[in-house]
């Protein structure tokens, strides 16, 4: 947390001719139908993704705003939750996207969370081979995390976000104002996705939100709005250093790799994403420790942060091999090898691809 | 055609960090594993996808020199057939890079023609955002059109080629003697796509194709291997200059926006894509003259080249607004307008927005 950055309302994550703006604004929910117009050209028409828990709160507002910038508007509501982020459920977009007609420069939005933002996302680069998409995320975890940066997927049976691409959207449009309809457990979830920036590059903020998880949590729009902008911060400098996950932006993945087998052996249904990471980061913090990389006593640290948020910290009981194969079909697995990232400090992480498999075996048991 | 280049073996398609090499060589199907190795790093593992009819003749000699490289192989063929370019049979190849475990750095090959090819490609794209592709085209339309460029896509219900990726392979390996096994139907329709570079930008190729066309169905290797070098340089010369279409990359369209029209209209199963492209191009052809554009002439220039080679010439019959709907949902139309590639003179082609639909009207009803 190198300073406040809650003056600016806008970060620019510039990636040459795929350069967009993260625009942080409450209220700005109102301003999407002039904002579209400044980033989709001469198109007059889009098509508006969202589920079926936020578009009754949201929908109209975003379609009048559109409609007074003169924008033709179309809509697609899906169901809520991760376990829809399919294939089949990611058709259907493609079936809206086709149904309207749109034209290789008319635009897509993305009005819901994570899962709503990395499948709206997929379907606008894939769609004729890749039209304009745009952002509007209303969950924290989206908001601080994968509204920003590209990275777009579905999950497949065998694997967490396998199928998917970077392709970056035109425009992140952050309306803090919708964390007010937020789910409790929804905010905690993205608390948690928060703390990672500071786990992996920040250690001042790691303090931070573990002192303000209470002010975050009763939605003072203060803290929140140095949380957000903080984060996007964070976000779109490794997205700038890194766009394609050659490097540093793995790094993101803190607690990922057991995160994402939490969440395929539970069938995307018993955890939200953030409270898997939580659970895998307090793994990987132990796994750390185990191997001499960081003191022992950095788990009970995070544990502490991750407690006054109120996420889940225990991962759920399973034999050791369930958790290597559900790591091995991970995605930021490399030549068969299953890849970790580890803390040194906090502030201060590593990716390690030669963690034996008798380390994660000795770590699952150390949970029992 | 402004030089013979049969002498060299490769053309470079220079695009930067995604540049690739389109290997031409008879018989050289048995050295893709020492090729693979050259452009897929340390990976030990591929999964290669074929269909039901290529496999039988190539898959165990692709198999074999792979192995003598020290490849492990995985297979997965698909049935064989435009109408099978769906996301339904695109999803058993993405289960199958899921069962092979294959990891970010390990390539899949598609063994095939231009379906084979699309899907792989498009798979390729979008397993863990990517992986690295080769294309080992078996087809005549593949080995001088779709293997190179990296135009990928699988169709959609409401239109060809609708849903994809711009993802070039990280090889091209063109074996024209797979040609000795091709259905006769097959080499027609290649030799029309073969033309279309006649028609868009070399005069002297096109007169070069109409008077070889016997010779080519024949299989005369010299005059294949001509072919085949003329239209890869055409293609990764037009690719370098226009990798994702922005401009002059579109004037491979001709004919395309017909022929689209054709496939999906007659549900993809009753023409191949070369046939219904070269009507395509006679209906417009047929509109460059009535527009005024191009001699009326011209039309009846390309119906004798065409009637060379053997291919159907004349447009099925449907009702005038069942064309402008299929051709309205076809990807190039930009801003609800509909693009039509037509012609000034043979070698000399452009993009039309301002095409009206009654001039339409006119050309469907002239062919009654």
């Amino acid at each position: 947390m190198t300073e406040q950055t809650n003056n600016a309302n806008s970060y620019r994550v510039d990636l040459g001719d795929r350069a967009y703006d993260i625009h942080i604004e409450p209220g700005c929910l109102d301003g999407i139908g002039e904002a579209l117009s400044t980033v989709a050209g001469d198109a007059r028409r889009c098509l508006v993704v969202s589920n079926e828990t936020v578009a009754p709160l949201y929908m109209e507002r975003l379609r009048r705003s559109l409609e007074r910038a003169g924008w033709r508007v179309s809509e697609c509501i899906l169901p809520d939750g991760e376990r829809y982020k399919t294939l089949e459920i990611w058709s259907k977009i493609l079936d809206a996207l086709m149904q309207a007609r749109l034209s290789r420069n008319e635009p897509v939005l993305a009005l819901g969370g994570g899962v709503v933002g990395d499948m709206v996302g997929f379907a606008a680069a894939c769609y004729r081979r890749g039209i304009p998409f745009v952002q509007v995320p209303t969950t924290l975890l989206a908001q601080v995390d994968s509204s920003v940066g590209g990275k777009t997927a579905i999950n497949h049976p065998l694997g967490k976000n396998m199928i998917g691409a970077f392709y970056q959207p035109k425009l992140v449009w952050i309306d803090p104002e919708t964390l007010r309809t937020l789910d409790e457990r929804e905010l905690r979830a993205g608390l948690g996705e928060a703390v990672k920036y500071g786990l992996i590059r920040d250690a001042e903020f790691f303090l931070w939100c573990a002192g303000h998880a209470r002010q975050a949590l009763d939605l003072d729009a203060g803290v929140l709005s140095i949380l957000i902008h903080t984060c996007c911060r964070h976000k779109a400098e490794v997205v700038m250093a890194d766009e394609t996950e050659q490097g540093m932006r793995a790094l993101l993945n803190l607690g990922h790799t057991f995160g994402h087998a939490i969440e395929a052996m539970t069938g995307y249904s018993e955890y939200l994403h953030g409270e898997a990471v939580a659970i895998g980061t307090v793994m990987a913090a132990r796994l750390s420790g185990q191997l001499g990389y960081a003191r022992p006593d950095i788990e009970g640290e995070i544990r502490a942060c991750y407690e006054g948020i109120g996420l889940p910290l225990e991962p759920p009981r399973f034999e050791a091999d369930a958790w290597l194969d559900a790591m091995g079909h991970d995605k930021k697995n490399i030549g068969s090898r299953i890849r970790y990232v580890l803390l040194r400090e906090v502030g201060d992480a590593f990716v390690a691809e030669d963690v034996p498999s008798d380390a994660i075996r000795t770590l699952v048991a150390s949970f029992d």
